[in-house]
């Protein structure tokens, strides 16, 4: 049986990954999803090894200590990171698997797992994006600014992906990658 | 505007590279067939610049000489090749162009177009092929026993390829060259 393949979804905050994400586990149900490890408290009805793994913050730190984890970061007080162990272990078994990560959380995936294909999710336009930043409406002036620049920095590092899908209608995306997914098992170096 | 892409779709004689070909152009209307040049007479009903690029071999010769075809072969003493030019005016145009031709071919246009994308059809088993080769009904047991033998020597230059499409049905592999299609636009690189 041959080996699956790690998909890595990223691209800059309010591109809309999550929203694609979703949608494609929607359409693909052969294709697995990465659960993350957190130290953030399990909320009403997350389930451990579901929604999270959940972990204690030494639990965690023992696994960045043990090179258990193919990323990870610090957000608002709590450590969130990707197992390496649920996804070689479902690359085993044959499955595809989906990580749907933030831009510096993925290039960090890919020196530990260079055999991986790397996914960038683009806005349709600058000003399309700023739309759907600024359409949270939870935020200030100064923070859209800055999320912003964020914004501008991350898509600069497109270049270090393989491909670079548009999402400019969800479903128009999905097939994106679908098709990427089915043009990856054919390669002929794999 | 961006350039358009060199698909190559080559295979093994009898996996069905034309059946797929047709059924392709039938699919994807924007998809540019490569039209060859040939020195063999017109026939019936064929038309100049529609089917084949009819020329003398004194033309074709020439064509050879100054670099203006990316493959030829002769073939029961006519010549047929791919009209470097044709591929380069649809290209810059931004359409994409595919290429239907033999494996050996192919590996010509690779070293004059790297930039291509080279399709291998692939028989779903060579027991498949051989019931193709003979369903036929054509040739003798020497003739299909050769034709076997250069399949199975064309089946071992896969690896000079992109992409190992499997011909088990006519849809499912026009489905999986249309993704190639798509997914080769996404890529980062272009």
């Amino acid at each position: 049986m041959s080996k699956g393949i790690l998909f890595v979804l990223s691209g800059p905050s309010g591109v809309g990954k999550g929203t694609v994400c979703t949608a494609l586990r929607g359409k693909l149900s052969e294709l697995v999803y990465s659960v993350s490890a957190t130290t953030r408290s399990p909320r009403l009805g997350e389930e451990d090894g579901v929604n999270y793994f959940f972990k204690t913050r030494e639990q965690f730190l023992d696994m960045i200590q043990n090179d258990q984890l193919l990323e990870h970061a610090e957000y608002v007080g709590n450590y969130y990171g990707t197992p390496r162990d649920f996804v070689e272990k479902t690359l085993e078994s044959g499955k595809d698997i989906i990580l749907e990560i933030e831009v510096q959380g993925a290039l960090q995936v890919k020196e530990k797992f260079p055999g991986g294909v790397f996914i960038f999710l683009l806005p349709p336009s600058l000003d399309e994006l700023k739309d759907r930043i600024q359409g949270r409406g939870t935020e200030n002036q100064a923070t859209i600014d800055h999320r912003m620049s964020v914004a501008v920095d991350e898509i600069s590092l497109m270049e270090h992906y393989d491909y670079g899908v548009v999402n400019d209608e969800i479903d128009c995306a999905c097939k994106r990658i679908e098709s990427i997914i089915v043009a990856e098992h054919c390669k002929v170096k794999r």
